[in-house]
């Protein structure tokens, strides 16, 4: 065991097995067994992970020290992350139990989660998405899991009072908000030292990035939204390694970086992400597998995705028109037409910011500092230039006319006559 | 002395003297006279004000009791509203000295603020609006208070972590915050018993206001702004009753409102409150004093307030374009080009914002709970109901039409055209 920086201890698999010991809520869990196996499993860019098995149970435990793990002590980040991550995991899993895993235990002072292990089948979506699995009830999961965790921690569901308590709280997280700031808002649109692409061959695009003058109008925008706008309790890196998937569950994880924000972020990570996952398979495709099959199944699950969140959202804000929420009192919003009024304008600027949010994440992930294996894992750097290339032509026309689209359908279209 | 609820003791004119007595801050301020006099002036809804005076000095002391003054003690609040204020008076004293009163003393659990006297012949400006007084200095000085106080404390000076840390200090101001969103956002648009306006004469109009469903809509947005957007530490009721002005001093008071919130909230509550003058005014004309000539020096007292607001907004931006606000860094808004860009987007966005706010602020004075003196002097029942009238027909018009106007001599036009 060693001591890492400000007090918390650094577990390894030895002292791990002496901590989930004195710990019932967790070795409960792996019915008291004397035979526990450690197995570290983070593949993060900021925490440590262990899958701790013992012959009659399972459990994972994610511990945060208080710097960047892929990075090292060079980049401190608060261990505080920690507590805010289970904070979500228990607030959204309250909202949406079926697609967030439980949390036995957290420990403050260690930074230290103990919670539900995800079995096999489940991977990580994103491994799924390069490997062409489809996944049938992907759209209906997600739906319900960001229609609940967001329409329950809005003002349309709950109380002003309720609501500047939380966004004091969740204040707190304010560092991991700047790290998102910094590499989602800020460095691809500038020189820095973070930023990587597939040079030389997107080397002219990354300028072309630097030099959009109406494009950094239309990203000032986006992130004086994300700085300003305490709209919901957002997951906040809601990519498609947030979730763990079989054929038939859908697990959200990850909500480190959580806070209250525009709601249109959360939406916009997920289907910018599934966009990115479109035009990677171009670079997946191989003799006798073109993979075109598979992304119209993309296409239909961004689709399918946000006209039930729609839905979903619509149906919720419905079945709690008398209910606690301070945004739209029954008294005032009184008649059909003011109601139907007041939903399509909301939905529409959800929309709106969801297109421009998913925009951004999806210019990161090529120009930026963190980018993601559905393009790494092609090998052939010209060809995932290409790709990767359609993915910044489709992100700056997105973020630029996203105020222009009424229906996702139209986006389905524009993404398509950028793949042609 | 009396005891109010939860702990704080109300002063009478006896303790208050013996508490300025054992307080050197404030004993200092009067010589350490044994000569002091005290009048009770509290004239606004919430709080009482005293004025102590000795042979040697003066000074205004405030106190907070945990109701409002006006209702009794059937309506809690919070008495932390007090500390808000004096946290408030004090930043914003400290960024714009020459139109903040000094603070000299705060007793947290006395709720209980010691400040600077406003000497005759200092007035309320809502008074001297009335008494068609012309004040040549007040554009200029308002403009520089909004502009210093909301820029100061916006992203566009600040680093996201301050900001976070003073947003969710100020999230504690909820209960003043739930005031406002009651009685300017919801109250006027629904039957309540609070509200009242000019019967019979605009139970029509008020009906009408009730009805109005894109009205509504335009209430709403301007609502979920007002509690999600936190964009600069705004007063929070910047009318014109929270000036204390003469001829050359301009002196903003009773910030208790003050919290996080969209900075048109500020602008908007001045400009409307001008208007609101504008339409009292031909109640006022009696024969020989018909009033125009000073109704256009209030237009043109608008119209200076923004332009002159617009000119140090951008100064102070320009000034501080390396300053540490994160919002637009200079890296990525590198051109001359971009930064005009931005800045006129945001302007615009800001006078978009004002103008509905300021018209929001225009109607619940005339069909909400808490009414202006403007009119409220207005003896002839049916005189006032013609100029309320064309407040509510003005404001109706600036809140629903307010994105087509792009500079303020367009809102004077038609301002004026509603007039004849």
């Amino acid at each position: 065991m060693t001591t890492a920086n400000n007090g918390s201890r650094a577990l390894d698999e030895k002292s791990l097995v002496e901590y989930i010991k004195s710990t019932p809520s967790l070795y409960s869990v792996v019915g008291e067994s004397d035979n526990l196996e450690i197995k570290e499993v983070g593949d993060g860019n900021l925490n440590f992970v262990y899958i701790v098995t013992s012959p009659s149970g399972a459990l994972v435990v994610k511990q945060a020290l208080p710097y960047v793990r892929s990075i090292g002590e060079s980049w401190p980040m608060s261990k505080d992350r920690s507590y805010f991550e289970a904070r979500t995991l228990k607030e959204h899993g309250r909202l949406c139990p079926p697609h967030v895993p439980e949390v036995y235990h957290f420990d403050h002072s260690m930074s230290l989660i103990g919670m539900r292990y995800l079995a096999p089948p489940h991977i990580i979506l994103r491994k799924g998405l390069i490997g062409r699995v489809k996944y049938p009830l992907l759209a209906e999961h997600m739906a319900e899991y960001m229609s609940r965790t967001l329409f329950y921690t809005s003002l349309l569901y709950i109380t002003t009072t309720d609501h500047k308590r939380a966004v004091a709280e969740f204040c707190g997280n304010v560092e991991l908000c700047r790290l998102t700031e910094q590499v989602v808002f800020s460095d691809p649109y500038k020189v820095s030292q973070y930023n990587r692409w597939t040079s030389p061959y997107l080397d002219h695009d990354a300028k072309l990035l630097r030099e959009d003058n109406v494009l950094k109008l239309e990203v000032a925008q986006l992130k004086s939204m994300f700085c300003e706008k305490a709209q919901a309790l957002i997951h906040g890196d809601l990519h498609t390694s947030s979730q763990m998937v079989t054929q038939d569950s859908t697990q959200v994880i990850d909500s480190e970086f959580s806070f209250y924000g525009p709601m249109g972020y959360d939406i916009g990570a997920f289907l910018g992400n599934l966009v990115l996952a479109f035009f990677a398979q171009d670079g997946h495709a191989v003799e006798g597998d073109d993979r075109e099959d598979y992304k119209k199944w993309i296409l239909r699950t961004i689709e399918e995705t946000w006209n039930l969140f729609h839905k979903k959202l619509i149906a919720l804000w419905n079945a709690n028109q008398d209910g606690p929420g301070d945004a739209y009192l029954p008294q005032i919003y009184n008649n059909p037409d003011v109601w139907n009024l007041v939903q399509t304008n909301y939905m529409r600027d959800l929309f709106h910011d969801s297109l421009g949010f998913g925009s951004a994440k999806m210019i990161r992930r090529i120009v930026g500092v963190a980018h993601v294996e559905d393009f790494e894992s092609i090998m052939d750097a010209s060809k995932r230039a290409d790709c990767e290339r359609k993915v910044l032509n489709c992100a700056k026309m997105l973020m630029k006319e996203r105020r222009k689209f009424v229906s996702i359908d139209e986006v389905i279209s524009a993404i398509l006559h950028i793949d042609h």
